[in-house]
């Protein structure tokens, strides 16, 4: 028998081990398994189960012969969401949706080196990119809150580029699309939310342009001032400059994206709060927001 | 003889006065005064001349018979842009382009109660908000740069209407154009750009939320929340928050607006400083985006 | 029967509603009432009852016939403070003395414009000025605290004016007896202590401008530099400047009264917590005073 | 013949040297003198000369014979004004005036251990006292400024303490007194302005705490606590808290005094200032208050 | 019979007082005492006690017949601590190297002056100096905190010294020794950690430059400058400026010293919470380090 | 005929152009050159000509034939110092010595992954990075500053390595070698100091960690904690935390290879300035000192 469940809660005892995990149709099971198995598993996660039934004391047990996490068994983030939409919070978007969207995005990209580039990046990670959330807490801190992130982010810079047609639409397209896709590597799972090693002594900024130097290292494309632009666009786009750790925002698109991501960390959150606010009341105070509370008028 | 012309030089000899003035087809007159007609004339800006030929040593001159503020001649910014663009920065914009988009937004106004004040207020200050600029320095710092400004901030706003369906579009639009509209009692004239006494001790944002209670009063609706709600809006758009003295934007129109208005104040002077610029170069340092050297990309 | 009592308890049982009151000579009676009633009443205020007598189960019963909030039965401070000082903290000043001492400070005033504006807003909040804390928390928090601290910064302000003899006597005076008046539009009564919607999203010093603005208007002096001066003095009062949405100080007077206003509210509490601190001691922490602890000498 | 004058140029030729003094009438007079003599004159400070006169070319020549530093020769700083007000510029207020006035303050001293110290530091310090500026720039910068704004001080404090009647009165009198007297050691005379190694490397607030120190030693008060209040009031009377360095005000008088060092050293100024501007004008940008200018009313 | 013990409980009855005391070699004692004995005892301080035994219902007692502070009774650290190390913590050094150590860099003290004042100071703190912690908290918090630190300085600075030889090796050496030397009189014992009156008021800065002046004059060395420079390393030593109330180091020991107290601060608590740190994982937030968590590595 | 020479100034002809070079041993050189050879050559620079002689109205001319960039002639830093002393600044060492140091300390490393990143950096900069400053101005802004400076720094941490044995030598000699080592390419050349393209938009702190993170993939090493620890001791060296964009230095060695390289800057600054004042005096206000003037004692 195989299934896919969620790890609940562990029992250790003297002569076996065993675990209760949860189905997506809410049925719970008792699992036994031995100690090798148990120390591989980690609470809170999702497994494909292979289990085989026997009988103790005149009753059937399930008994766990082997099991993989589910991002191994299944990679296609729709079809994942099938199995795992009743065990964590998703983003409030369809998930093919987002990736059409996503990938409609990335064939728009017209400049041939940003385009191979981003590409590059973009298949490296491409399912983690539509599990991850965008934070850890404080905005998008759900499944696929990285993707949703990223496609809200190009819809409002798209509209930018209507406004202010001297900016360039691949290097804003190709630099949001990247711009937080190594929080897959600073953070250690899309279900959890703790830092890497890697994450704190590193972080994504200077991951995301080590990345890039590399893919364009092997598309032999690394002399391209495209390069410098998205390496750049990466480095700088937390915005606030330190004295030479980091670099401020030296290109329109590098500034602009600056601004745009701060705007939808903030706007899809006060969002979300309204929505739990009652009309003539404050909201509660939104960290992103500064802390503020913020009024919902009546009228 | 009657004609427009802006004073160039003011010339005091011991028995009588003149000015030199410019047409707009860069015609040069020289024109006779009495002294109290001199004083009250002022450098740099424009005037409509009646005047009289007379023969001195046996040549024509002219003498100022009466004159007033070209403003109160014509009132109508369209006919006075035809006078004026010889002798002043304009705003790159169609003048009729840019009325008809504002007077469109005024148009899609559906509540009541912010239709009525807007419009009113936008009355008063109807010519006059075509011809002063957004700021004295640093950004839109030319005719129409008040209206420019406006429009360009709508338009983005009605942007991000789309993204964010929450925000209450009449706040937007009504927050937007009233936000900045008494610029013109705060600065003494469309042409220069120094600040009168109420703009240096009072300031556009409490002026502009005094006109709208006192708007309020007049039709009516001072206990409405729409009132408080615009108010709100021009109180904070300045957006950081002091110990008392001023409020931080606590509403979702208000926060947004806060940004929108700085975006465009960096974003219209950054293609205005890069359409300066050659392609591999960097811009001047650029006041309003923190002095930075902005880099202009060669692919 | 008929007395003024400050609601303690409410009780709602199945089929009827009851109040526990207190009276000024600390007796305690049970009210009956019925659902309206208790509805507009509120925990911790203090109302005019009329109640009648009825038997139930052979014991006197009091039923509540009408009440009235104490502010609309006795609008005089003075005879107020009679009913209420037992129920609630007062300032530690006599309240004819501090409102003879207001008045005569009031008498004072010279200038006609400052004069009548001042006269203007002060009837207007007469009753309600002698009621009001002049904040909710940290400093003067208690029933006559905004009358005893601008009693009190008139007093400093008038040494002043004997050291430095250029200060306008008569814009100190209406200037400081104007400065916080619109706490009474902030806070939502003098006996509790939270933010109207109006005092958050306005505040302060923004309605007593306007108040101001209304009363020039409606006395027809709408014109005069007094208003401008005036109204300077209430936005600056809180002297930080900020990037725009408010007005650092820009007159003597203004500059004077943003420093007397902070010595005030530090020295005030100082002395009270003094009070409480054996010689040889600090204080406790005290907010106003950054979080200080202050020295007791022992000589 | 002898005669005060202050030293306007000094002139060096091979065989001998001169310089052009000033008298204090407005006549000026050329002297003879020898190298060594020269050394140990300094430009623009004033001295007692003794010359004698003989023939040379037919026509009367002046020997210096000796000199004195003016303040050597005449220490009473009244009679000193005699001689060098048409020299400097002095303090706006009559020399005895001011010296009564801080002796009437040193006379109110009740505290037999604060009265000793004070006398005692005073004394020491006695004519120079009245000699010093307050301040190298920016106010009190004339002649007498020192004992000038400690007058001025104690005439507010003792304001103040009608206000608040739990400060100490011998407090406020010997530490505002003592507060700035090493001044005297932090600049190297009064009628220049530079600082002495010492004056940089520990400055006027740790010296007069040496001082303050040094005298309770001599005078075997040194475990009073009166000494300490003392000692924090000058170690504090700047305020602004440090990270271990020095100590913010922590006693009453402490934070008093620091307030109104701050109040008199900006409306001083300001008097000043006001007094060169027109009604309805704003004054200079002030550097003691923050660089602002401060607008004249016109009514 | 006597005995060195450590005061643990104190018990007041009706008719009696008696406390707890524990021995260093783990024994606990019950001694009987009367009031006045009792009150001029603290809890958690160590002391001589002489006893004498009596018998009280046939059991045997012990009650005090006299007792002295521990550090009256034995003044020499190295013996103290034999006593001492089972009841409080010590810093991680043995106290003969410790001060042999101290003692050795007097030795090589070259400089007249400065030799004579260091040891002037150095022998009036003497034991205390070895007794003391470094700070109540955050580093160095144990008995020996502050000649470990001190210690640890100069052997920093004298390899500076071979780095940057233009240093002077005098100054580094007395400057370190004396620069928090004042701890002693902060704080009020070396087993607590609460400071004195004068701590607070004062400071130990500012109380060391004092020190430094008196023994100066003591010595009739008041006028050299490298009394001035050790007093200016003194006043600067926590570096940050202030605006007037203190000085920053300006002077390149000054300087250095501000360095290296820094650096000892940081790294001596670094090593101390790394070594409870398993490789591989992070220390806990510590305090000093800007509440930084660090990393240890695992090769 | 072959030599080294440094142009001096260009001149251009309408028929021919000419230069003016400057050779070692003071020589000046006037050289025709054509148009294309001309436009290769950089003011300032110094190159190895190869010319031939003819005459031209019986004057022997020389005629450049051709040239190359003096480094691309000579590699070797110590045979270079040879030509170039005299055209510019060199550090005040000995290269020799310099090399010797540095290759000394690499020699040292023990942990065979930092040895082998360490060296193959090193190999691929070797000569640039003896020749490069370590700043543009402020500290150790002349050729072989880079390596001066690293040099320095290696000699501090060794021995603070002794005083803390906690710390990792490896790790604290390659950090250093590498941490500035990318000013290599943030700089266009070693006579000049502009920023490249690169590094502005990137900065040598990106690179570096780029760097290493390549030369680990060439040896196969990425997944080294090793490499992990030098990436974040790179991009942390300037310490100052940023909201995001970089990080601050989290491992014992990246925390002190920041405080050195602040000593460091600052000291060597100071011993050069010191060297220019005259004992007694204040040295000239010193940038990387917080612009302070620091005093130089007399005794």
């Amino acid at each position: 028998m195989e299934f896919n469940a969620k790890v609940e809660t562990m029992n250790v005892g003297v002569e076996f081990q065993n675990i209760n995990v949860l189905l997506k149709d809410g049925e719970k099971k008792n699992l036994k398994l031995d100690q090798d198995q148990l120390k591989r598993l980690e609470l809170g996660k999702t497994y494909h189960f292979t289990v085989e039934t026997y009988t103790h004391n005149e009753k059937e047990q399930l008994k766990v012969v082997d099991f993989v996490g589910i991002f191994e068994h299944i990679k296609d983030p729709i079809l994942l969401k099938l199995e795992l939409a009743s065990f964590y919070e998703y983003a409030p978007i369809d998930m093919k949706v987002l990736k059409d969207s996503i990938q409609g995005f990335l064939d728009q990209l017209e400049n041939e080196t940003i385009k191979k580039i981003t590409k590059g990046v973009y298949q490296e990670y491409e399912n983690s990119f539509y599990m991850y959330p965008a934070a850890v807490r404080f905005h998008h801190a759900y499944i696929g809150g990285l993707a949703y992130h990223t496609k809200t982010m190009i819809d409002i810079a798209m509209r930018f580029k209507e406004i202010y047609p001297y900016l360039n639409k691949d290097l804003l397209i190709a630099g949001i699309l990247l711009h937080d896709i190594c929080k897959v590597d600073e953070l250690n799972g899309f279900e959890g939310g703790e830092y890497t090693l890697e994450g704190q002594l590193v972080g994504h900024l200077v991951l995301g342009a080590m990345k890039i130097k590399e893919m364009a290292r092997k598309l032999d494309l690394v002399d391209k001032e495209e390069v410098l632009m998205l390496t750049h666009i990466l480095l700088s786009h937390h915005g606030l400059p330190n004295f030479g750790a980091a670099k401020k925002p030296m290109t329109p698109e590098a500034i602009l994206i600056w601004y745009i991501d701060t705007i939808d960390s903030k706007f899809t959150v006060l969002g979300e709060e309204l929505a739990k606010t009652d009309a003539g009341d404050f909201t509660q105070s939104i960290p992103v927001l500064d802390k503020s509370r913020v009024y919902k008028h009546k009228f």
